[in-house]
């Protein structure tokens, strides 16, 4: 697909906010894609326009039957003026694994590379510079077709988005306290818990918020079937560090294969750090934390990029992780990770694109 | 509550379509209801506008983590010139259990039926008239932060739209080929398979296609934790006439509990028709259908009423249920229904209200 991205700028740009305040999500850019799906046409009509309101019959697909993907994932500066993307080939991908899921049309991921590339050059001067903070990107998928009656659309529309963002979470690199969720379920194999869509959100805000009225910052996910077996963290993957292995759940149809999951497998190897994706049950890491061998837990995901776990609360039996502190191999996932995509680590890797 | 719905009328009206070409879910009125909700201020300025696309930021929360719900029920227009609504209470009551597990602000239930009404009698001239026809009626809640990250949405609207429909089967009453999925799943428990909300429908529709591809109608879902129990049909509530007994799948935390199925049960009942909501696996269904026991099938929904079920495929062990012929016991609920729903039937149960 060699089509060209017409480029309409704005007339009117916003004032920045405050980097120091960015929040995460809250503030957009000037500028937005967008690229229309007409069935028999294709995916047609890329072009990057000022950042405005859409307009949605009120009958549309994806308002009432959910049918829509998502992406998100980061552009850095660096100190020497490069912009840095982080893995973009691996979201692109994930589009269309999660595409296919909600039987939306398959996109050209190369050419979706070239749209998010596009859109950040427009929007550079946006990307922030202050620690920690980043150009959160947003690509997804919405249904169209203004009709009721669930099948598949007949049309849809392909947007990126940008927010300038600061952590994901207020604390920081601090631990967070989880709680096991044994009521709510997020999602079961046969699903589309393997698939990036609304849907496995709107399941689970509600175990969030119960979670939180107990004071914790997320829910530890186990499997919809026997309630046993741990699957994501919030909306991150999770690992957890029992006598000197990292285990982390592996990919079975049911958790999302995150491209921070991926990257820290990656990383872990290349350490020489023993690393193992398998079932594992939330029995087992109280069984590991009882013989002083549970090392340490967190999540990964864009957003957050690592995410220490310093507590559990399963079933009211609540146990402390390293401490409550944040673990080596933690600090040291979440220094090279973030290190390479603000480019203070030389990428080995050949993880970042340049803008 | 006892807010005034303000009515801005349309000076352009469309042109009605022909009433025995309506489809399903494809034409729409000259006007819609919408009424928002900002924390801290609740649900305000409900208002019938002419009908019109709406304007949401990209970021609005609806379209990435489908914070949402809808109802679906109908209008009729009765051969003496009234137009009836068929148990809206329900719906609205319904639209707070979905609410609930969504984290959306509760809803004052009356006030929904009275914005209902007021919304039919403003497109009154919409309803058709042709038999099988009616108005049907689409309200919804969608989450409207502009805001990117996890969370329940400060502000909403509620929306609710009318298309003129004709059978929501093309085939009519015709009795249908169902398929047993055993592979995707449509809900689990402690998930939202008893809300109405997108995610349910968008989890679905790629078995939709799959079965349609076998030239099936829809699917059969069984249970997400041990495939063995019967759930829904499609979008239907489902029922088996075994033995004399008519036999549905009890609410669960992952069933729908339609007003069509509970309609039915009320019917069945005040019949003198043994009615039995339990667990009912697909083994039993196809072993009573060895013992020449299985005497009818058919789904209940709004959409469609009733819809026969005339052929079963699990796992490629093909069965036929009552000579592929709609069943007595089907066509006198899908006659009494749809009889008291058009005014046609005395209703002796209650259920229709005038507007």
């Amino acid at each position: 697909m060699s089509m060209d991205i017409k480029i309409i700028k704005t007339t009117q740009p916003k004032q920045k906010p405050d980097q120091h305040k960015l929040g995460f999500g809250t503030y957009f850019t000037d500028h937005m894609f967008i690229m229309n799906y007409t069935e028999g046409l294709g995916w047609h009509d890329p072009r990057i326009v000022p950042y405005a309101p859409i307009a949605l019959d009120p009958s549309a697909m994806v308002l009432h039957y959910g049918q829509a993907i998502f992406e998100g994932l980061k552009a850095y500066n660096t100190a020497d003026g490069k912009i840095l993307l982080f893995r973009p080939d691996m979201n692109m991908a994930r589009v269309n694994v999660s595409n296919e899921r909600l039987c939306i049309p398959e996109i050209d991921e190369a050419f979706a590379v070239k749209a998010i590339k596009s859109l950040v050059k427009v929007d550079s001067d946006w990307i922030p510079t202050a620690e920690g903070t980043s150009l959160y990107i947003r690509p997804f998928i919405i249904a169209t077709d203004a009709h009721l009656g669930v099948r598949p659309s007949h049309t849809y529309q392909f947007l990126i988005i940008l927010s300038p963002v600061g952590a994901y979470y207020p604390e920081g690199l601090n631990p967070v306290k989880i709680y096991v969720e044994d009521k709510y379920v997020r999602a079961v194999k046969g699903g589309i818990g393997f698939a990036k869509t609304p849907g496995n959100y709107a399941a689970s805000i509600k175990a969030q918020m119960c979670a939180q009225e107990k004071n914790y910052t997320q829910v530890l996910w186990l499997d919809g079937i026997e309630k046993k077996y741990i699957e994501e963290v919030g909306t991150m993957n999770v690992f957890f560090k029992i006598d000197g292995v990292v285990v982390t759940p592996e990919i079975n149809g049911s958790i999302l294969a995150g491209v921070t999951r991926n990257s820290t497998i990656k990383l872990l190897k290349s350490w020489g750090v023993p690393i193992s994706e398998r079932k594992l049950s939330i029995q087992e890491v109280y069984e590991a934390h009882a013989a002083g061998k549970l090392e340490e837990a967190f999540g990964t995901g864009t957003a957050a990029v690592i995410s220490p776990i310093g507590e559990l609360n399963w079933d009211e039996k609540i146990i402390t992780i390293n401490n409550g502190e944040i673990g080596k191999i933690s600090a040291k996932i979440y220094d090279t990770i973030t290190g390479i995509q603000s480019g203070k680590i030389p990428d080995t890797m050949g993880w970042t694109l340049e803008v």
